[in-house]
């Protein structure tokens, strides 16, 4: 079994926002076995998540880069690991056969050669595949986790969620809402905050881009102050969000998004108020919470098929337009969970 | 009854570091009943709590005064409740008779005259008053709850102290060296180093005034990184802890005595570590863990008693010491517990 294999790699580590031509493609001819006791397999790639985070990985030196497996350092040249949804053309594992769906890492190319370790058999279960690399997979468990776990929400408690048109962030409102908390979301765009109350059921949404005081915005949209602020964005968002916080306020630390690309840019919350207040700020990872997968997949189907959650998902397609689709992450263009179709089924 | 009370007050609002001419004294004359239906008792003073976070409550705006009773503003000419150890001189409240020991809201002065709401009669067990104001009193309580509640330590893990001489550091070091932790303290003399070294059974101790790199320093004395960070400074030194911290490593924020007297100073953590560490940043009050006294004082008393458990206390005699003792806590020149024992039993 041999397939030519065309991947994207960055040609040089990047350390500030991203752009398409710190991207170039390669090619290269993947066969089986690669040695008669291997376990690996080939898997065409379907559908790839494009992620903030990978920029993280991409740059010299990051926190990310020394603490977690997950976010391991890219350098130039390297394929380019990214979860998703594909399908084993070649198995060498007798885990996996010829025709199986697969959830996990793959990467950002037609096809991945893998061990199996970090691939899971995936069963569509009659919804789109990307679904699973979204509100079915790690974006919807991350929401869930963070919401359910780390901010560990009562009903009738005021929610705020930054970046809430994002993969995560309008899961995290549409679970707050079912759950009978009261959520207010921002984003970058009038077009998103319409969605957010029109489609999503959001209490209320601005675009902190029309705002010129973000203590001012959020206590005009919390009057009674924030019970719980799902964080993707850092920044000014967090020290505002802090500051109209109320007693015993939890933060959930998700995202960073306007610190990925600007190492210079820190939040400085006040920690007068953690402290007098009682704030937890709680950062996290979904890898700490795939114990929750099933309970999570049940409560989240549930919610589709009743029509109580909607997908918000921002495709395009062919594995050319990755780049594009990455870069644009940074500008803020996504609506919804960003992932990119490399090849149909 | 009628007694006459020299008393300390702010002559204005203070917005930096304390200094001794921001106080001046005052005489009143007390005496009960002051209504015929009232609960009020009169209380003399004996041991007064010098605590640095009164500073707060003295500023022209501070977060503490809009989310804390046990913090509010303190206006000039207004008498300033502290937390201390008394005798009942007085009383036209049932619960109270004259010649008990109580313990709780006192005042800056000679004498309280108190509806009794936030005072407990208190029965000294043999020791000292001055170790009901600290480690048998809210400094005790501080540290055990921060500590045992907050931290959530587990046997084996590295944990770091800051301002470990101070009247809650010490405290914490000791119950987490007793409890089977790894212990370092920071500290701001060669003196209190040997002290926490020598007396108190830190592993290590250092003297940041003498380190020119925190992140370094840490990285020295913790080759495997910090577990649990108990913070009473914030500024510098939480960014380092928490550059230096584990996965899952956990920051009880319990003091932030760097920015009290210098609001345009504050820490900017990386946000990035925190979540991909997956840390928690808790703030914390003592009066969330009151329900906790009974076991914190068991504990504590057998440490006491079995000798596992020192006392370090910094004691000034007579009401006239009390701006002298509060103004020095911001040069750190208390060694423990700072309190003034303003008369003799």
């Amino acid at each position: 079994m041999e397939v030519t294999n065309k991947y994207i790699v960055i040609k040089a580590k990047i350390d500030g926002k991203p752009q398409e031509s710190d991207f170039e493609f390669k090619t290269e001819t993947l066969s089986l076995p690669i040695n008669p006791v291997s376990n690996d397999i080939i898997v065409k790639n379907l559908c790839i998540s494009i992620d903030p985070y990978q920029i993280n990985r991409m740059k010299t030196v990051s926190a990310s880069q020394e603490t977690s497996e997950f976010a391991a350092g890219i350098s130039p040249g390297e394929v380019i690991v990214a979860f998703g949804v594909g399908k084993v053309v070649a198995s060498h594992n007798p885990k996996f056969e010829k025709g199986d769906y697969v959830v996990g890492h793959i990467s950002w190319g037609e096809y991945s050669i893998s061990q199996g370790f970090i691939l899971n058999k995936l069963d569509p279960m009659g919804f789109p595949l990307s679904y699973h690399v979204g509100i079915l997979g790690l974006a919807g468990l991350t929401a869930y986790a963070g919401f359910f776990e780390v901010c560990k929400p009562k009903k009738g408690e005021k929610v705020f969620v930054s970046a809430a048109c994002g993969s995560v962030g309008n899961l995290v409102g549409q679970y707050a809402k079912n759950f009978g908390c009261y959520v207010v979301g921002c984003a970058g765009s009038a077009k998103k905050v319409k969605l957010l109350k029109e489609k999503l059921g959001f209490d209320e949404a601005f675009n902190y881009k029309e705002e010129t005081d973000l203590n001012l915005t959020l206590k005009r949209y919390f009057p009674d102050g924030i019970d719980i602020y799902f964080d993707n964005v850092g920044g000014e968002m967090l020290e505002a969000a802090i500051s109209t916080m109320n007693l015993h306020g939890r933060v959930a630390l998700c995202g960073i998004i306007s610190e990925y690309t600007n190492a210079g840019k820190r939040a400085a919350p006040d920690m007068l108020s953690v402290m007098y207040k009682s704030i937890t700020i709680q950062g996290f990872l979904v890898g700490n919470y795939l114990h929750l997968f099933p309970e999570f997949l049940k409560l989240t189907i549930d919610h589709l098929r009743t029509g109580k959650m909607h997908v918000l998902e921002d495709v395009s397609f062919g594995l050319e337009s990755v780049p594009s689709a990455f870069v644009g992450l940074f500008r803020g263009d996504n609506v919804g969970k960003r992932c990119v179709q490399v090849s149909q089924d």
